[in-house]
């Protein structure tokens, strides 16, 4: 059923994607600020159900591309997305009837909101992987088949590039990946074009509404203190995922961090009781070990928020110092399949380990010992 | 007036194109077994003046960017420029009626030839520089206002990667390069598309017949033991370049090479009786210098070729050992007015020197000089 998206719901929506951005698709005020001025000049928005598309209608996301530490200091005006989806329509001799996110995060799932407002289109609520991913290639679609190309960037000069690699979409990523460096290390892009079949077949359906949803719980369990496992876990029941899992408690004591090949890359250090935690990123959280033992991997989701707050916590943004606490959720089970893990696995990453279920206290066993505590 | 030329012509072609080329525009045996393939398959060519277009004409250039010294490992197919040159057709709705280099040098006066012989259409015997120049912003073209844009790099998979600048051609050749590095250092691509009336009037005509004369007479001298000098002021007496001039006979004693940023970058060192004379390259030649002082710099062309065979020696061949002679020749007067010094000049290199005119014995005296030798 279609809904109605207020600019009041985007600082709820903008906390819940990057809560699903585990880290990465960018800073959630920065893409905050584009959705709501596209909303405040333009209007609300209208969001769907890939059921309900009709069956001519023509789904171009949009989206943007590079390290998140570059985007904090070259902030988008959300012109560029709307000059590639321009071009990508005049290479296909059609107008896109819907836009939609290609992954959940600070950015990347207001890009898609801003071009929507300024054209006065739908947007699909669903998504490629329900999450954040650092690369192009890493969607869902990609497992149906569906081709990324033709790609389109898009300049705030109002250039553009057009990258046609056919069927193979971890070459676009590759060439897309060059460019968005000599860009500045960002680049916003229409790709993906599908049909309404094709959303139907390959997308991860409800992930704009569930990023709302987990974003209204996480301000009020903060200020109900209630405990977060517990309220994620009724906020994720009924939906793909599986169910959520403490990993740590910690302080940030440590910070590796550089930008390289349009990524922001790093290690994380977190202390607890037990010693600590070990977290890898590239833009997103792939890998938490605790003494050389996997706690969870990717394509597993390891959410990382503020201890008192529950605020995300994204990964250009972390700091020594900072408390925080890390929660994992199963993904998806299309992304846990043989296919899914090569395209979303720890491989996929240069990681070398198997992909393990999480370890930890799951949410319900959380809940229950929190409730003994308050005993 | 037109003329056809022939697999036999090839080799002086090549060789000329490559005394143009300055040391740069790649290597001239593997651009020669590139169009004598394509001749070989396909037929002998046609080439025609700018003159003889038709005003309907569509001149679309094809050419190579990148470090000589990747062409020599990767060698292209050819069919990369075919890729390349259909896709731009296809952007502009219409095909190509003649092709043309964009520049003199042993790959670059070569990929056009190729793909006319598979297109079947003819070629236009004039370029954008009348040398070899580095950057794809340095064309004549560029100072009549001739858009790049937009540029289509094909690969040797049949993909195709579009870059629109619009009218910014400096800005098109940083993207292209970027894109150049990442597919392995060297892309071939399609550019410049022109009506007759803009080849007539922004092209350096008749270098291709040009390029084919010199290597004759380089061929000729070398055979009959005449000295190079004469040979060449013969051969560019009457064309839109300056008198050829002799800067140095010696022996290489250093070369300091490397690839950097999608170019073959480097210093030469090269020792005579009076010292040595120094020599700085960007894929091409750019300045010789003796103790600090310019010999001879850009726009002006800077030849190297081995002191007994006249050979041209390209950026890539250049070795610890080797007996060459400098010949330096005036650039064509367009490129050394303000405009073209700015878009050609020391600056555009990052040379911090002023053009200067070249220092030496000229052609006429370096005969005299010779010819007095012999009595």
């Amino acid at each position: 059923m279609s809904w109605v998206l207020r600019a009041g719901d985007l600082p709820d929506l903008s906390r819940g994607a990057a809560f699903l951005g585990t880290g990465g698709g960018g800073d959630p005020y920065v893409g905050q600020l584009m959705a709501a001025e596209a909303i405040h000049r333009h209007g609300e928005l209208t969001m769907v159900s890939p059921e309900e598309l009709d069956d001519g209608a023509r789904v171009i996301p949009v989206s943007m591309m590079g390290a998140p530490s570059v985007m904090m200091e070259k902030i988008p005006s959300g012109a560029e997305a709307i000059t590639a989806l321009s071009s990508l329509e005049r290479i296909l001799g059609s107008r896109a009837t819907h836009t939609m996110p290609v992954e959940c995060g600070g950015i990347n799932s207001m890009v898609p909101l801003a071009v929507a407002a300024a054209r006065g289109i739908p947007v699909v609520d669903a998504d490629g992987m329900g999450r954040a991913f650092p690369e192009l290639q890493m969607e869902t679609f990609t497992l149906f088949g569906v081709h990324g190309s033709p790609l389109v960037i898009g300049t705030e000069r109002g250039e553009h590039i057009v990258i046609d690699t056919d069927a193979d979409n971890k070459r676009m990523e590759d060439l897309a990946r060059a460019m968005a460096i000599r860009l500045g290390g960002m680049a916003l892009l229409a790709s993906y074009s599908m049909t309404a079949a094709q959303v139907r077949q390959s997308a991860i359906p409800g992930t704009v509404s569930l990023a709302l949803a987990l974003g209204r719980v996480l301000k009020a369990a903060r200020e109900d203190h209630r405990p977060l496992e517990g309220a994620l876990d009724e906020a994720l029941a009924g939906t793909v995922y599986g169910a959520p899992v403490h990993l740590v408690d910690g302080k940030v004591v440590d910070v590796e961090r550089r930008t390289e090949g349009g990524f922001t890359i790093g290690v994380a250090r977190l202390a607890d009781d037990e010693g600590g935690v070990e977290l890898r990123f590239q833009n997103e959280n792939l890998l938490a070990e605790r003494d050389g033992r996997v706690l969870a991997i990717a394509p597993d989701l390891i959410c990382l928020v503020e201890a008192d707050s529950y605020e995300p916590i994204t990964s250009e943004r972390l700091r020594y110092g900072q408390r925080v606490r890390v929660v994992a959720i199963p993904a998806p089970a299309i992304m846990r399949t043989p296919d899914g893990l090569r395209l979303f696995g720890p491989t996929a990453f240069g990681i070398d380990r198997h992909h393990t279920p999480i370890v930890g206290a799951c949410a319900a066993a959380a809940r229950h010992r929190t409730d003994r505590k308050r005993e």
